[in-house]
């Protein structure tokens, strides 16, 4: 395969290492201990896991608390640490969002991730930062009664949850907060009140109406006194306008219903004048408040890492072992801790440099990798299909055994018999 | 809380329900057994699992293959029955699908769907529909030898797949198949020699070029002569162009590296002449070849089920019990099988009308849902939360004990000790 048809790579030799490659980050597979139940031994049906539920008991709050906890794949090798999205209404968004981050970190767009999700008890007490019973319209609300309790729990968060997550997992110092609607109010609050308690916040359609206003207030006396630099905020919006209404007229308008936008393109005339922060706001035409969170967490995450992937594309053949390592020298500067070169981008230039029959380049990046990760069955996989095609069937037949000892991948395993019944 | 401020409903009412309910949708807990184990009887730590991997034995490829499975929630009560998701490339895509999933029917967007992900054993194998040891370019590629088994691994599905999880879980006849890349090639494959074995069609990036460009021949013919009705096709067509080219001059271009795009641009002028297919079209210039899957499958997903959503705003106060069971049935029509209103829909529908103190319309949705999903604990919290408003506790009691004993969710645990605090 020459260099001069750097198509094919996009159309057969991706796919052919991606599944591999995401399978180690997408499936963390739990083995019951079947023989116990008394079932017969032969294991034919595993659960798929993403995670665990674990309670605490936060005195501060005097309750049980569930987190719903995602650790990456590469945590198996215990000197990989990971950032951390804390991710509020948990119960609500956290397959989801396991599902976007463990994608686009396979796909080398972002870091690996530890993701932590609150799951509620009592949602208007704890996202609300005022007492405040009372709907956008000035109308008494029942339902609003229990409001007021967010101070207590971003106490919670930063003295209870954090304390025990960075005791127990392999954490950075990068952590992210999500929230919607309520979720995205607390989410400014901890923005302005709190802004180094983060580094990135994602405001999904955020109650900005809550308490006359509230949060504009301090966000204009905040963004424009503090220094914001090394802060990012992704702040969405959905279309919640009467129909025919737009974000331009809008701004004009004065019906109630369409309070939401009006409010929202307001802080964003907030945000133009912050020093330093990192932002940026997106309107989604096609989304209501039910359903924008799902893409707003997409576009969050790439507007974030956008730094993060190369600058070059992969099939660009003046990639080298050192560019490679001095992005990710930059990426770390950027980022504030030191980041890896991202698993699936360095197993695909080996898989592209082996293609252009560049044996010692590929070598390389694939060494680089199962340093940097060890532990990574689909990296060994990888090794082995260098073997194969520099023609060492021993060492194939090494790196294939290495793999599957680490982790049962059909095709390393038809690999793997493939070559022992050539012998 | 009157009918005139439709957006706080938006803002405030429709988070405090989403979460529990998708919580239902999302959480799929699976206790183990850890006395057996020697741990602590108290359980803290619970794995959060998203489905099973089995392993079958095809006679037809004579070998052991494993299938990742995902069942809705809904699927505890066992007269619900569900449409099925076959996804290609199981291993790479399983986790992020069954995010989207999840999510798009929790929010009512498409109903619940059970998901069946193929892992590979020899992907080249079994997503060629030829023998074509070549590239796009005419070189000879070893990578491609074990090309051409695509019909075996078509009768697989079809024969042994299909039936296995027809006769275990709870289908309708309503199948999808997605695949990318060589996948997609694939799903067109399928599309045009078995255009009934499956409703709808979703070819990610398809790999059109093989075998010089065999499906762009086939196409023309099955399209134009087949009559489709009742049959779907999502098409992707991910940014693999040239820096500087587009849409518009790469049809008169002749580069080799922007192929994909073109072949893509042709492949649709064949769709526009199909006999009765529905099909939608979509190109990513933000996305490449590996990164378009994420998208792509969320978008198909909203085109084949556009008409699964109510046409009339939710907050729209003609809606009736009468009008929400007329539209599930135009949408069983269309669908072909027998639709179920959305769960989701129908609880936002309940907690609307309480908000707007329509107490017998309220009780009228709520009853409905939990008629159509008896065992889903989420329903049990919503009819809780409506005897509450009504101010008849021993029934709120009752309901919230039910909801538990189905499953443990927080929120619902504080109001019944809320309530019995009260007594």
């Amino acid at each position: 395969m020459e260099p001069g048809n750097p198509l094919t790579f996009g159309l057969v030799l991706i796919p052919s290492f991606a599944p591999p490659l995401m399978r180690l980050f997408l499936s963390i597979l739990l083995l019951l201990p079947l023989l116990c139940l008394g079932q017969p031994a032969k294991q034919t049906s595993t659960p798929i896991t993403i995670g665990t539920k674990q309670t605490i008991h936060s005195a501060i709050l005097k309750e049980d608390r569930n987190l719903w906890i995602y650790v990456p794949k590469s945590a198996a090798d215990t000197k990989t640490r990971f950032p951390v999205l804390y991710l509020l209404d948990g119960e609500g968004f956290f397959t989801s969002m396991v599902g976007t981050v463990d994608y686009l970190s396979a796909l080398g767009k972002m870091p690996e991730m530890i993701i932590v999700g609150i799951e509620n008890t009592d949602r208007v007490r704890d996202l609300t930062p005022t007492h405040f019973p009372f709907w956008a319209s000035g109308k008494p609300a029942n339902e609003l009664k229990a409001s007021g309790g967010g101070p207590n729990f971003m106490a919670f968060l930063e003295k209870e949850v954090m304390p025990y997550i960075e005791k127990r997992y392999q954490t950075q110092p990068y952590r992210m907060l999500v929230g919607h609607s309520l979720g995205g109010l607390t989410v400014l609050q901890a923005l302005v009140n709190q802004p180094t308690l983060f580094t990135s916040y994602v405001a999904i359609d955020p109650s900005i109406w809550w308490d006359n206003k509230l949060i504009m207030k301090q966000a204009e006396k905040a963004l424009t006194q503090k220094d914001y630099a090394g802060e990012n905020l992704f702040f969405a919006t959905a279309n919640t306008m009467d129909k025919g209404m737009d974000t331009v007229r809008v701004v004009q308008d004065e019906a109630q219903g369409n309070h939401n936008v009006r409010n929202h393109l307001l802080f964003r005339e907030t945000l133009r004048k912050s020093k330093n922060l990192a932002w940026a706001w997106k309107y989604y035409p096609e989304d209501n408040h039910g359903s924008v969170p799902f893409p707003a967490q997409y576009d969050a995450l790439r507007f974030f890492f956008k730094k993060y992937e190369l600058d070059k594309d992969l099939k660009d053949s003046t990639i080298t072992l050192e560019y490679v390592k001095n992005h990710y020298r930059t990426v770390s500067a950027i980022l504030q801790y030191p980041v890896l070169p991202a698993v699936g981008t360095v197993n695909a230039l080996g898989y592209i440099s082996m293609g252009e029959k560049r044996y010692d380049k590929a070598y390389q990046f694939f060494k680089m990798n199962l340093e940097n990760y060890p532990t990574n069955a689909g990296l060994h996989d990888s090794m082995g299909d260098y073997y194969v095609e520099v023609g060492d069937k021993k060492k194939a037949m090494e790196a294939f055994r290495k793999a599957l000892s680490l982790e049962e991948i059909a095709e390393t395993r038809r690999k793997l018999k493939s070559l022992e019944a050539r012998k």
